[in-house]
């Protein structure tokens, strides 16, 4: 079956992927002299960087996520499609999906990494992610549902699991999850449940290095560690999660925790895609691509972002996977297919670190730049205004800012709803 | 087994269901010497007459949901409980609930109405109800997973029936969904889908009695009908639906319609509830009062708002099923239990009619109030007001505040998103 999507005598580029890098791209080639389509799961880009705030009723799915179709209303080139792809075909210039199979002339694969429960099944069962909103949602609502449990649980060890929230990872998600949750045990989860002894309650933060935000520089993870002490966090460092039945997490060198909700944010690993030859699948499903994140191997499929793995002198390892990385990538991917459809020259790819920030909570975030590092206010400041100024669409900035705000003031987390869409059987 | 409420010398009301009635009972109580137990199976009371924005994207399930516990922070004798409901035991006082049996010396019934589908089972299998947010959100999900597939449709009827959407059922719902989703035909959709023909797309609205919105006055439904011709709705009055396969709806008189999208707002019948003498039921399950809201042979159980029937001079048949008359049950019921439990007497019912409104799409609405009777723009404003002022919340008001004046501004329901919580398999 042929996907149905009309015949220019443009070059067809074919995005799979809709993120930070996928998105950047398409935008930049909306009005070029190709034929993009973008294919995406999904109908909207989320924006990864506030999941932690739908997971914690802090924001809703809708003000982080953005339809395709809006952005490209006006990109007459740009053809958004709905699907899952299956499988490449190399040689045919083709992709196999689930709305049938597109020819391309360029391919670029920003498929993006999802969690990595390094093959442990039992984690992989109850253990619950967050790299969607989708799945940031279901936190939500567990979470809420737990609670709704505890007030009816008769032994004081049900109630204790069913209110201890535990966090297994200490990277920026883990750190904030974690601080927002240990906010709300003082401020608004008393007030919604006077029935509970919240000193039941604990929020664990396991991370298996010797720090917290163990990407940023030394001083922020000492300052995260230190803010997260504060709110009543119990972080443990260099802790070794063995395994996780839905009721009770046991660790190697600490006492088992009971908890219903354990939250998983220890790792991603990349997307897989069928057809690729092998060799040029590296480590953690990492695509290697040369620097110009042509994939080794092909003359005209490319990788970026997160999927990426781009060897340089500086990142010998391969580039951290952030969004500015996807970002920069999708920027220079544009400018590059001009480029080589015009017969000129692709420029290399070098990474501009802008610099890395986590918020722990109310006033409290780290900030690392390039020339100058700091902490407290100011830093939580500066992180809102660089997330408010990255949401795609004002409506969403203006909602945002007013949630926050709201928040702010009221110490108040108000979309502390459990909805689903009710499907018929 | 018990649920876990702690026992109080004060009397026990326990309040079934969270809708108008309920939650205006609850919230009347909440200073009372009175312990309330509000039982819902949501942890968040419902605005209905919002749905419809609901599920033609304008506005998010969160901005008129609102969570029960927030309400009752600060009322310490009053307990929220996420619960289904499935039996009275009203020998013993008591009710069987999914967390425990629970005791009262007072039962209210609010428990509402949910969907008639008169029977057929091909509608309960493929039609889609709108009786509750979730449904609602479900209809957009529905809409919108529909036009992605009618875009990679391969013959024109497929697309057709894709694109097509029936409502049946001519009150204030049907003509609000049908009258939107035809502003959307003529602005948002051909935006987002420049590859589909909107002149295959028809909104079809079915209603079986001679006009619409039989309830209100003639000229209200005489402009609504001409409101709802004039955007491009087809209306069929006296229109009797015989089948839907979930594909093609079968009428008597006239010919088939293929539609993938079957919004079912025909009628509503009272939620069941085990337990009662049979004799208090009637017509349309709803449950026979006396004019204090008494059910009738019982001493200390009661009946509100959608679920009652209560027939007096003036409402042989019943009061209407809206929210102005369980809100005012609720309001009454109140004092009348103030009243009993200190043994004084009850005063009777007496539902004052404040009027009657519907909107059928920008600056078109019908108003009917006891003394006068508008449509057009200033009839518009005043259902906007009306429904802004009813909404639970400052935030969420102002919300939908936001949310109302970007989409007369920018003719863009921003919310196309298909989200769905991820959930565990």
């Amino acid at each position: 079956m042929q996907a149905n999507i009309n015949k220019t005598n443009q070059k067809r580029v074919i995005i799979i992927g809709g993120g930070f890098g996928g998105l950047k791209l398409a935008r930049e080639l909306s009005s070029s002299n190709f034929q993009v389509v973008l294919i995406d799961k999904n109908n909207y880009h989320q924006f990864q960087p506030l999941f932690y705030q739908v997971a914690t009723a802090g924001l809703e799915p809708s003000a982080i996520s953005f339809p395709f179709r809006k952005v490209f209303q006006k990109a007459s080139n740009v053809h958004v499609r709905v699907a899952e792809v299956s499988r490449i075909d190399a040689a045919a210039n083709c992709i196999q999906t689930s709305i049938g199979e597109i020819e391309y002339d360029y391919l670029i694969l920003a498929i993006g990494a999802d969690t990595n429960f390094f093959g442990n099944q039992n984690m992989m069962k109850y253990a619950m992610p967050m790299k969607s909103v989708s799945e940031a949602l279901s936190i939500r609502n567990t979470i809420l549902e737990n609670y709704e449990k505890a007030l009816v649980a008769s032994d004081e060890q049900e109630k204790q699991a069913l209110m201890n929230i535990v966090i297994v990872g200490g990277g920026p998600t883990g750190v904030e999850v974690a601080g927002t949750l240990a906010e709300m045990k003082k401020t608004v989860l008393p007030k919604d449940y006077p029935e509970l002894d919240f000193s039941l309650m604990q929020v664990h933060l396991l991370e298996g290095s010797g720090r917290v935000l163990a990407s940023m520089s030394e001083i922020a993870s000492e300052k995260a560690k230190q803010y997260l002490i504060d709110l009543g966090v119990d972080v443990s460092l260099n802790a070794r999660v063995i395994d996780y039945d839905g009721n009770t997490v046991t660790l190697t060198d600490s006492p088992a925790i009971h908890t219903r909700t354990l939250v998983w944010a220890a790792g991603v690993i990349g997307n897989k895609i069928e057809g690729l030859s092998p060799e040029v699948i590296s480590r953690g499903n990492r695509i290697l691509v040369d620097k110009t994140n042509k994939i080794n191997g092909y003359s005209n499929i490319f990788a970026i972002g997160d999927i990426a793995l781009m060897k340089d002198e500086t990142y010998p390892n391969g580039h951290p996977q952030v969004a500015q990385v996807a970002i920069q990538q999708g920027e220079l991917l544009a400018k590059n297919l001009k480029a080589l459809s015009a017969g000129k020259v692709m420029k290399e790819f070098k990474y501009k670190d802008l610099g890395s920030m986590a918020t722990v909570g109310r006033n409290k975030a780290v900030v690392d730049l390039p020339k100058i590092k700091f902490q407290g206010f100011f830093a939580w400041m500066v992180w809102m205004f660089i997330h408010l100024m990255s949401i795609v669409g004002i409506k969403n900035r203006l909602l945002i800012f007013i949630n926050w705000a709201w928040n702010y003031i009221t110490y108040d987390q108000s979309l502390r709803l459990i909805i689903k869409p009710k499907t018929k059987q």
